[in-house]
């Protein structure tokens, strides 16, 4: 049997036939179109899921088990729907009910980084731990918490938003309204502004030359390759930037006790370069020191494919 | 069918037999004379639920289920073991093994912020929801997160330590080593430092006046009697620790969005002194506002039974 993994985006909807070890067997996609009505997006979702069954890996929907769908936004996975999502006008969008007018299969809904968690919990970092937490370093921090094959998203079904932890409550002010948010510190935006503000105040840095003079074009990666390049404001940036991120990592391993953390999103890509400072400032903080640093810290293995991955497996975490 | 709760502290064992619906049927203590070796300190605790039992109950060791064991540290409920318990210089103590030399019957052993938290979950403010927090503002901040009745403490067992969760990366050094944790900041000891502080530098201040001017008399409940009676100094001490401790529980929403946080310790007598205020900085500080805040702030029933009624409970945690 396979599974059916959607990766419902604000531009685009991604969707898989997923094998039960994780592996795709067929992968499309078809624009969101997000200013449309629900139930022509919703639509469109079933539509692409039945052109990969039965045009492209012509197999049948006998052989598909379940649909997964991964969205933005608060689900509600009891009723099978959006209870909100901002970038899609969804207000409570009943999924599960719209599909089933085209598919008549178990259709799972859970929010797209707990989503994206499981995906790395069941086939990628995490597949051979009983707990795990995934934290992607992107536009903002994206987290999700899996326990014992559970998503812990919290009665209200919003959590877990580790990302929205102040870690400095007189701090930089968050999209969300408060002060001094996790991923105020420690996005991939978050190191972008730092290392622009650097490059501006220390016109020698390499890091303007590595833009070629242009701030907007200064990415995740750059201030990365100047502090290997020896650079010494970008080596101040890069320090600054993991010593907050073990500060909210300590937090989580405080928190949850977890046997790993996978870290995504782009500054992932870095992998040593980022996890072995990373382990020396977290070792810094932990009560206990080394011996009691247990969690490992490790790079997420399924990259964008999570979304998909862990869709199509959020039949295990609810199906129990 | 009864339980027995040991609550096992650095100073005194409690234990009491407890009905199934969390009622104290009998209670008794013995010295623990945390100095002996850990062997003698397991025995007197099998001795006092023997003596419980047999002597004071006037019922049979046939009509006890199980015998729960909550202790400070780090416990390993697996093995019914003690890893580290640092004011009982334990070290893997074998609780389980050593305590059925003498009493043939399941014994459970957990960590005594997540056995408290338990005992609110079952039996107390928490009895009627699905998950719970459970804060407890004493000398630190103790905590435990329990989810459809799993004491969420990893797979390492240390967690939930949500008073070392860093709110201010350069703030206050916590006896943990780091800077900023929670617990420097809403703990029953902070508020006290801070009223002390602020009364030192603040002659005229009320404060001074309700300690007969001897600082060291200084606790918990005097500034907010302070601040009740309009002292100024007194309102900015109980303003800012309000504001902190929200700071906090926003942060435990947006990670577990549990039904309920309940608050323990003596800070929590204050009652809607406390929670009204609170709840106002947390409206403040929450994505969404008022309407998203969903999470019910409750005070804890259970005081100072919570310990031994929820080691009386681990039985349900763990025989699941």
């Amino acid at each position: 049997m396979y599974n059916i993994g959607i990766d419902l985006g604000g531009t685009n909807i991604a969707a898989a036939i997923v094998a039960e070890d994780g592996t795709i067997i067929r992968k499309g996609s078809t624009p969101t179109m997000n200013e449309r009505q629900q139930e022509a997006i919703i639509k469109d979702m079933a539509m692409l899921a039945i052109k990969l069954v039965e045009d492209e890996a012509g197999i049948s929907m006998d052989d598909i088990h379940s649909i997964g769908v991964g969205s933005p936004g608060t689900p509600d996975p009891v009723n099978g729907m959006i209870v909100y999502a901002n970038n899609l006008n969804f207000h409570n969008t009943p999924i599960r009910d719209e599909m089933q007018k085209y598919i008549n299969k178990p259709i799972f809904v859970g929010n797209d980084a707990n989503v994206a968690a499981l995906g790395e919990y069941e086939c990628g970092s995490g597949s051979s731990y009983n707990d795990l937490v995934a934290i992607t370093l992107g536009t903002g921090v994206g987290s999700g918490v899996i326990i014992n094959g559970t998503i812990i998203d919290g009665s209200f079904y919003g959590g877990a938003e580790l990302g929205h932890v102040s870690i400095n409550f007189n701090g930089i002010v968050c999209t969300c309204g408060r002060k001094g948010c996790w991923e105020q510190y420690s996005s991939a935006s978050a190191l972008i502004r730092d290392a622009k503000e650097a490059a501006k105040n220390n016109p020698e840095s390499k890091l303007n030359e590595l833009v070629h003079g242009d701030l907007t074009k200064m990415n995740a990666k750059i201030p990365f390759d100047a502090a290997q390049a020896g650079d010494k404001t970008a080596q101040e940036v890069i320090s600054q930037y993991i010593k907050h991120l073990a500060v909210g990592l300590v937090n989580v391993i405080n928190i949850f006790q977890p046997e790993v953390i996978v870290l995504g999103g782009g500054v992932s890509a870095q992998g040593d370069n980022l996890i072995q400072p990373l382990h020396k400032e977290i070792i810094n903080e932990i009560y206990g020191g080394e011996k009691a640093f247990k969690t490992k810290i490790q790079v997420a293995e399924l990259g964008n494919d999570a979304g998909i991955i862990g869709a199509a497996m959020l039949y295990k975490a609810y199906e129990k």
